[in-house]
């Protein structure tokens, strides 16, 4: 058995977002879905990002800014994704290794430019997101770094990814790699547009390989094709170990082991971005399962990075999250 | 004579900031004199952006931020500066034109990678600025737009862009242009460091050219070779007609036609990055010249947009100056 080097190890999306503010308006009028996540391609990505104001330009992916967050909480992590070598490609190779972070994946020299992320954000500070993938859409099973995976304890895969059929492949290969080794495989369903598109493979994915699964409402009410919360989430936790399912303002439910805890959310000031509110969600419950606290816990530290998250732009802790939780007494 | 069709016109370097978080540390360990601006070639940046923690990517360039400055607070603007066809040569253009800002230079095919600037800020909000000029430097008197300069009330230089050499011959073709018209110049001297490398130049071609001139205390004294702001002051009101001297906290000294008027800095609730904070005081001025305001309204309006730009990370304003300045009676 291999030693183990990380605590998480990503594999995801690798994409730089750009974010402007937008009103209501410009998302109707640019046919853009509120809240939600939609794949455009090239030429679509410039018509839009030639309509959005002035942006600031920071890295994101959704798996990437969990392995961030828990980095920021103090824990050891790699990450795998796919970008060009192009300067948005570097800018985000150089922002996930600032943090510390393995990132083993080599930038292409050839192919789509680096993916990004337009985002605008309405005055009720939610993100409306417009994916051109790039380079990440390349990402499949030679991606997979084996020792990466094989010697972390959990590998934490990225529902956005499922919408191409090799990444998909690739996440069979690296759940292989880590049950092989006695690790945990990690899951969230991103996006629940994107759970419709891939029902059957994820419900496949989660039953055979994933011990711990993240998801929204939206997103695990489309699982199990239903409207009521509770019975979407008395059939998951007969499917999966620890579930984890966030609720916006209303805080998340947890359920470990057939048990199941209700935890708040953490008070915030001025929600400004919810951009990667769930992304740091999953990296507080994360890095609380690899340090063996008790999933109540767990959802607190998801609470208390989140709640950080959303009260700036941008989807990645400006702050030490170590120290934000250490000052409130949950580390 | 031609129509005026913009307010100012601004001529600088065309740069993407790179900004980072950093303790003092960080700033002698690296050799980086804090509070200043310096030069850095494509080694030396890579190097630095290697050490630097993750960061947010935003357009800036100094007279670039200005006219951000002047477009959000209702002017009609043009700019002039050079970026390369690149990622971040995109976002420059971009970001410039969703203000409403006219910006004829076309994107260069070839040749050095836009410029960026690297800015680290310390726990004290102080910015310190390493600059890797790119494409930038390429600048020259064939990227004069003749009918921006002669069609803006001010045409609007950049005193950084002196370090080149085609860039000052550039600053006389459009000073040229601009007095034909009957139009005004107006200069920063952007950096103490800047002018001990160009004083006779700056000294000449503010006799000669400028009509209104910004300079903080580091960069008059220097201009003036004293250590007394008094005496400064006053030779510099003797060879200038409009002069705009900050004093960061202290507010400004505004000196028109001989008149001297002392103007206090507008309240920041917090200090976030100073990055931004004397660019956004020309254009508050710049914008009450051009709107036949008061000496004293056009401090108070660059005192505004300055507080607005170092209560947030980014050198360009986050939301309407012409919004706020109205809701403080100044418009």
């Amino acid at each position: 058995m291999s030693d183990i080097r990380f605590d998480v190890t990503g594999i995801g999306n690798a994409i730089v977002d750009v974010i402007a503010d937008a009103d209501d308006a410009f998302l109707t009028e640019n046919g853009i879905e509120k809240g939600s996540m939609q794949l455009v391609d090239a030429d679509r990505a410039e018509v839009l990002y030639g309509k959005m104001g002035q942006a600031i330009e920071v890295s994101g992916g959704s798996g990437a800014n969990t392995i961030a967050g828990i980095a920021s909480l103090g824990g050891a992590c790699a990450y795998l994704g796919q970008v060009k070598n192009d300067q948005l490609g570097t800018v985000f190779a150089h922002d996930i290794k600032a943090l510390g972070v393995t990132f083993p994946t080599s930038l292409k020299d050839t192919g789509a430019p680096t993916a990004r992320c337009l985002i605008m954000v309405t005055p009720d500070a939610q993100r409306s997101m417009n994916t051109f993938l790039g380079a990440s859409a390349s990402f499949g099973t030679e991606q997979i770094d084996e020792a990466c995976v094989s010697d972390a304890k959990i590998t934490y895969l990225e529902g956005y990814l499922f919408d191409s059929p090799a990444a998909k492949e690739a996440y069979y290969k690296a759940a292989g790699i880590a049950h092989a080794a006695g690790r945990k495989v990690a899951l969230t369903l991103s996006d629940g547009f994107c759970v419709d598109r891939h029902r059957a493979d994820f419900r496949k994915l989660v039953k055979e390989e994933v011990d711990i699964l993240f998801a929204n409402e939206a997103e695990i009410l489309s699982l199990y094709e239903t409207d009521v919360f509770d019975d979407a989430l008395q059939a998951v936790k007969e499917e999966c170990a620890f579930v984890a399912l966030t609720r916006s303002e209303a805080g998340s439910v947890i359920a470990a082991d057939g048990q199941i805890h209700v935890i708040d959310a953490a008070a915030v000031d001025k929600v400004v971005d919810t951009t990667g509110a769930g992304d740091l969600y999953a990296a507080g419950v994360l890095f609380g399962i690899v340090t063996e606290r008790s999933p109540a816990e767990c959802g607190q530290l998801g609470s208390l990075a989140a709640a950080e998250a959303i009260s700036h732009y941008g989807p990645r802790p400006l702050v030490s999250l170590k120290e934000l939780a250490s000052a409130q007494g949950l580390l």
